[in-house]
């Protein structure tokens, strides 16, 4: 089973950026932990703070494919379209996990324009956010 | 570990109703498969159609503590400022469920008024959206 | 054949209400009229100022069923979701109705949230709404 | 007693236009039944697809009275303050009927401009609404 | 000098239709004070309840030109664009009249579609207000 | 004289739930002092969570009369058209009472949708705001 | 008899401020000609920036009456509900005059707060729009 | 091959109304043209200021067919839900055109009534716009 | 013990000014009832219709400190982002009062842009809420 | 004669996403045609995911000069501000094209930010739509 | 060079105001720095809590003319059209500052209704916004 | 001391782009005299179309640590949540310029989702705009 981890923008600082909002782990530690946890799925992970980048890559599980993809798309997940229809546009399923729990922030992050896409949604559980998506491609598939 | 799972409105009815947003499986064998995936975890449940009793029943936790509630609080997520109030006045972490993708049906449903004072969220995995919310109250706690 | 007729919140005060709004008839004469011109029917009623309970007893069309309901949802007409769902989830065609013309009261009253799941909507004839609600199943069942 | 039964834009398509949402029924059809239901009452029909048109009929109601008049104004209800203020104007109570649940299909389709200073609203029984609207007029004048 | 004055949709009625608004003059007693009062000054007068029917005599002063139009388009007023239009069209300056004061009315009588292509606007005199609104076009030619 | 205090959702735990907004002040100590303050008037009591038995409270005054009703009716203020039908159908005069200022608070607070039915409005003196409302019933009979 | 007139903010400057709106004319040309063409009336004239002052100046016509005022009321038109309350509570018609035609500028122009307490409203004539003002006082009352 | 061709409000004036907008070229010339590009189409035009008779020419698409039609509704477009039901209502395809490109004019131009049940949309090319709704009907049928 | 009460605009017709809405009593028996009620209290008194004349009385408390305010800020209540700068700038509790109910008269009248900077709110007790503002000052001084 | 066609986001996918929207045929089959349709027409064509690479490429058109742009921008069309600044920006007409009806879609994708720059607007006609623009191009150069 | 500097409500208290938003330091030793940094440049300086003695101060410029105005409208800024047209009237460019970054304050002083008839805005800087504000009024005149 | 001056979309066409917005200027002879009159600050310059390209180079600013940012984020200033997340995410002191008055343009202009988390503003000074930020960089740290 190949999973694969997309991270949007400013994720990248994970561990450093507003500890208050995203805590001080890393994504280097999410990943070795879920290396472990899952030792039969084959984990790939890609961040990118372009927009359009993070489409190519979702392209891409058409060509190479995988059977789920755990995407955090950061502040796009409240502006673009584009990667709502990258979503819709792939045969694989996405689970939109979110580190912060984005309904206690700003009123423009309870918007989200891809959740109508994805196959759930999972929010509010700091890293441990990523395991449970996870764990949902692995129970729904 | 005590976890408590609430169930609000019309849930009374899952494997009957709608199946096409609710599937055909029922709370019976949410329950059963729950207490045996986490042995050691205590397990209480409680449903009801009035906003009223589901206020009532998580205030009782203030008296009868546990350690997390998982609350699938269907219609009166998107109405119910009471329940709000209810969540925000007590001491235990609220992770709120959902069965159906919320946020891919009627407009109406996609504003939660309740995720703002959960600890998270979790929709869209069917049944399986009790199991993370267990799962999310464990790594969490 | 079997109706039942359910009524929402505040219309056990029926006849001594706001008679400018909703006359000075009684349930009890409504429901003797009924019996008398369609004695072929078998009435059912119930009335009940907790949301919760409302839904219970259109549940109940589950166990124990009937050819239609009349539902006056009063108040609950503008802002339950949960009722909503109920009327989704039964098997039996649902006929809305209010006493007063709510389209010519306050802005609130013209939104209802049950009329897209209900078979139809039927408003503003004071008490004879009831009756055509019937005839309205009967017609179309 | 006598009625009149006016029908908006696109109605004289009726039993051919859009048959999941109008039915395959014909307006003559209705007017005969209706005839032979209720020999007692003298029915006047009148269609058009010219606003204005309609506004005219309405009006002739003051030189040639009737005791009542069922309008289906199709679209119009939706975005005609004339037509409003030409049924304000007469002196004959007007029930408001639809065939289809406006409520069910386009927003723009939920707010009609006319409801406010009709008799009463009834709609969503198919062809059957027009007898309904007949029978709210007997029985509330 | 020539004038046109256009009355649109219901105020064929005035004198009959809701005096509490209208008051209980006629059109009639207008036009015959305006003719002695401005013996210098050519009157000519249409009314219509069809919307394209208004354009349609708007047009006409392209070919027989007059030099002003006094103009209470009724209910048209706020929703027809193409009203609107057929004034930014014509080379007529167009004076806009309401005989009640639309602003202590209902709030969608508050928004004028044609306005911002009037010369000016006179409303809440009665009608006094066809005198004023010939008096503008007077001292403003 | 007669004066009874109803107490909405949440507010049976008053002295536990957040005292920044609440105080740490019980309601038996609230009635206690209003009991020794006023000797010539007769306290009643009444708390429910759930918004129909505040109803049903509130229909009991039509047969039990009392001069006022002191009512705080937590988050159903924000959220009941069917608590605001209730206080309009009955004929005792309400005050309506908060113990926070609820426009310091969120946005959904600021909207009530009981106050245009009651007498009059106190809010944000913490539990004074009860002995207020008592002596606003007081000087307004 | 005797007329009031009066000018909000920045009308002081009329004959500078900004004559693509405005023109070129002074005010006191008009109460120049408003004297000549009619002898019988008695004028009064008032201007301030002040909002309260114009406020105290229309309170003064309830100790020293008049028959009507004319108000441009300048920008405050678009913002002061304290204006609007100070000419409901007076006893004197109030004749609303705008020089320019406000509906073809700003959107946040086209919103007359003291509109529905005025007798009518005349805007878009240039200076013009005092004399029909004056007319207008003159045929009402 | 037949195409019908209907104009809407206002185009009765093209080649003298707006320039700006609307160019100087005339309907004749646009139809003669359109006649010698495409010898094998039959071409039949249409226009009318009246909502309703646009809607009667859409209805006789029902008894003499056409293969399609190229309709610039005008100031239609973005008031009439009348003329939506009337082209879903039809089975021939509709192409919107419009000749100024709407979107860069007043705001209520932006949207349109109808495009959801037309095949497309074609706007802001001139007199050229009308071509290419022929061309479009042609490609796709 | 020192208490400031301020009116706003159009309060010194107190009185004599719609009386509907404000009753019949005058602001001097207001205060001549206060200083015999509450003997040991000092009370100052200020009106104006000048919002700016009511930001200076209340920047004078910093310099001549008073106990509270009771603040009846009329129309200003809904417009006055500068009173509610000035509100927060004292160190001065200030009591927010209103004569009539505003939450059952126009929608305008709902918002109040000062109760968030304020201690609390009353209103609708007629000229009871003066001495109401006063017993909250003592209360929670 | 240069023509440039410009895809924007996960357009590349053309031919195997979503074949109800956008069809089966491929850009290589368009860009055929379109040369041989049009061989003295020089055809450039680019291609991306991301919002700024697209902007770049419209920059270049300064340096190296084209004679009109087809742009499909995709879901950019909805959100791209900067996209539109890009078209302002540039000498060349932009053709703006949609291979599917937006406006029978979801609501979001009726608003384009970028029509009022464009020359003009073309959509619905599937992969029709790029041979539309071009032809718009060449008749409106 | 002559510059006038202007503030508007509660600036009067700069230095013991909400020391949060506006820090400690005093007008007076803004002028100070400002005579002394700019010894060519002529400073006049003016506040008021009254929005009409703002708007005679800028009108004053047209008698007494100066090279430029930098303005904190205080709270104004977000309520006043009357000062948005002075603004506009007088011929000297009017720079708009505030002490705060507004932007990150309430959502009701994110809008200016003076910005747009400004020369520009500066904001967010403390008492430096001054300084900056004279700045831009040397490098642009 | 070190700045960092960032310019986003089109701003690379600085010189060549709507003068009449942005001036003739070029950003060439900008940094140049800001190298200039600050011989003691070192400039760095970034420009790019990409926002993810933009976000990567604030990131840099904490490997490589700058005193400040001088930010034109250009169009993504109304658009861009991950833009306004990476400067909330960055260490320095960011200010938000503008060259062209963003509130006397397009309404969409006048919301920027950066401020919030900038320092300050200056917008509507053409080109000393940057300069402007540099100095208020320099007044505040």
């Amino acid at each position: 089973m190949k999973i694969l981890i997309i991270n949007g923008p400013n994720l990248n600082l994970l561990g450093t950026r507003e500890p208050l909002h995203y805590g001080t782990g890393t994504m280097d530690s999410v990943l070795d932990a879920l290396k472990s946890q899952y030792p039969d799925v084959q984990f790939d992970y890609y961040q990118s703070n372009v927009e359009g980048f993070l489409i190519d890559r979702l392209h891409q599980t058409l060509e190479k494919p995988c059977d789920g993809v755990v995407l955090n798309a950061g502040a796009y997940t409240h502006t673009s379209v584009a990667l709502r229809d990258a979503i819709a546009a792939i045969k694989v399923p996405v689970v939109e996990v979110h580190i912060s729990n984005v309904h206690s922030r700003e009123e423009f992050r309870h918007r989200s324009l891809i959740s109508a896409v994805c196959k759930g949604v999972i929010c509010g559980f700091g890293l441990v956010s990523y395991r449970l998506g996870v764990e949902a491609l692995l129970a729904c598939s």
